[in-house]
């Protein structure tokens, strides 16, 4: 696949992974002539609506994985529980791309290594041990005095991290996580940030900076540009450089950074996939992030990143008491008549506690080239119709 | 199917025609939580990538229309040759909405019809006359001078369009268009434009006035706003609330118009579907035509209709000798390259001369509210770009 289209119709890019981070890859796909097949183990999975076909599988099924391969001219995955040595295996047997590099998704897999490769290269990071032993993490515990506990595999949505301010506490915390994890100093940041990165065959490029709200470790609101000072933000932006630097293979990368009191920056955790937290990309930005990884993962030019206008999201997240099919939500009138608001759902069958059902974006067109007008708060606006959309078993 | 979305999966709306229109309003679907199933006589049309299933069946196939109709929840069409009787009776026995209504279709399927309602409710159009006699044409040449003879029923993009000036020319004119036909008066314009207007369950909204150029009778390129001034442009918004006024059912109509020398606005063809000349909307205006169609037809509160930028579109249409599948296009990189232009290919997998098989549009974010700025023409930028697009078989 070099940079150019050259057959219609266009190329298919295989999908590990069918979620809704796929539903959008393929919202993203159609108008550039481009197919997508999802790989995906659930039935109807919410990417299904926008792509082509499914192989029905799980994410390490090594036939499904081959039986994919087969039928596109790339590959890529939009989760990170896909499989590195099976992309690589059969991106060599199809004489495939792969992107991001089966070796990067390899790396972010394990949070110490990943860690350690930012280290080695220089990247500004919270200090850190691994920890394996009751006595490792409560040395670390001593030591750095707070930590947070990470998985070294496996997390998602903060599962697998657990704050840890206490050396009593590291046997429980430690068997939580599955024993083998990352003592991360606890970071008593001023403001969590994320910059959405895309590295192209010869380009790399970064989005406006976005500040990230997280309850329970879980997104729940983000607001573009964000407000931190413009210093801070370019040092977000220089670091996030730096960080694609270390990486290979192309496509979307979302860098978790935390701004610390002192304006200092500091790196969180990398996705090798367009991230929940440059959503509002599809209003907010000239090229989505979702366009943006294919453009990316097909070898094409890069769109645009600029901000279109500053844009907040809100998280539409599951809150039944338990699992549940057959969900009424309540009206979201107030949401589609709302005319700086655009709405997305999933697609999702099933709705349980936390689960991400869709979002909303709130785009302030009214702002100036230079910021915010004050007539509106879009992330106080974006919270108001998020508090609106609830769910309830009929 | 009320003002509200009451369950999860959202609802599924059943097209009739599986063409671009119907990929484009699939790719507007997917954020909305809508779901579109389509029928269409052909294998993989341009629709499949974007919608959760297809009926295979032609438009006035009884038994497809009523599957369609039992797996949906509303009715639409994105083509004129859908069957209003089937639609009718399809939406009585499912109890299901459709819309436009079929009343409605029926009348425009028929030139003669549709002009003769016009001309009732007071609309401004050219004089005109039924004709189904090489006499009865020959009087109508002598009388207008100079008419556009149509096929009452069956045209499309031009064809069943002739322009007839000399009463000798009237039974070759007649015959071709097949005897039964609608004689205009030619009108020796200034321009053509275009209003896409959007009926929902209490609201009308029109989008801004769009420049539409058109060579052997089809569209070539299009300009949001028409270089028309602010009065012509008033004028042609009225005009198209009237004609609105007139049409029955909720949904998306394609108002075409000319713009007469003396600044008169006369409406030519009314399209009860998305249209053409309002696939800037994507780019160009808050709520696209293909989302505002589908918030119509499912009784949502309708996006806001306003411009975000000045936008010119291109269509990409079949340049080879003949029919051909096995195609290859000359490097899009150009376009992909280009940061103030989007594209969009329809998927087709066969190129035939004069098919629109994608567009491009661009868009001039960098113009100032009250209109372009001096840096950058869109519609010639369109054109430029468009002009590296061809098509040549393998």
């Amino acid at each position: 696949m070099g940079g150019i289209m050259t057959t219609l119709p266009g190329p298919t890019v295989g999908v590990i992974g069918g979620g809704q981070l796929g539903r959008m890859l393929g919202e993203a796909a159609a108008p550039l002539g481009v197919d997508l097949i999802v790989l995906d183990p659930t039935e109807s999975p919410p990417a299904r609506a926008t792509t082509t076909g499914q192989i029905a599988g799980g994410f390490g099924d090594r036939e499904a994985v081959m039986e994919l391969a087969s039928q596109v001219d790339a590959l890529t995955y939009e989760i990170e529980l896909a499989d590195p040595d099976l992309l690589a295996e059969a991106a060599e047997k199809f004489d495939i791309p792969v992107h991001p590099d089966p070796a990067t998704l390899r790396t972010i897999q394990d949070k110490l290594i990943q860690t350690e490769a930012l280290a080695d290269a220089g990247i500004p990071i919270p200090e850190f041990v691994g920890v394996d032993t009751e006595e490792s993490l409560s040395e670390a515990v001593e030591e750095l005095r707070a930590v947070m506990l990470k998985a070294r595999t496996g997390g998602y949505d903060g599962r697998g991290n657990i704050p840890v301010d206490s050396p009593a506490d590291a046997a429980d915390a430690l068997r939580t996580v599955g024993g083998n994890a990352l003592a991360e100093a606890f970071v008593p940041y001023e403001r969590e940030v994320s910059v959405i990165g895309v590295k192209g065959a010869d380009t790399v490029r970064t989005y406006p900076v976005t500040e990230t709200i997280h309850r329970e470790q879980i997104l729940r609101e983000s607001l573009t540009p964000a407000r931190a000072s413009p210093a801070v933000r370019d040092k977000a932006q220089s670091v996030a450089v730096d960080v694609l630097e270390t990486l290979e293979g192309r496509g979307v990368y979302g860098i978790e950074l935390f701004e610390t009191a002192a304006g200092q920056i500091l790196v969180n955790e990398i996705a090798p996939r367009p991230h929940n937290s440059g959503h509002w990309t599809i209003e907010g930005a000239v090229t989505s992030q979702f366009e943006n990884h294919l453009r990316a993962v097909l070898g094409w030019p890069l769109g645009p990143t600029d901000l279109v206008a500053p844009t907040a999201t809100a998280n539409l997240l599951g809150d039944t008491p338990d699992r549940q099919s057959q969900v009424q939500t309540n009206p979201v009138d107030t949401v589609l008549a709302d005319s700086e608001t655009s709405l997305h759902w999933y697609g999702k069958r099933e709705v349980y506690p936390l689960r991400k059902m869709g979002h909303i974006t709130v785009t302030d067109r009214q702002a100036d080239a230079g910021g915010r007008d004050t007539s509106m708060d879009p992330l106080e606006k974006a919270r108001e119709l998020r508090d609106q959309v609830t769910f309830t078993a009929e």
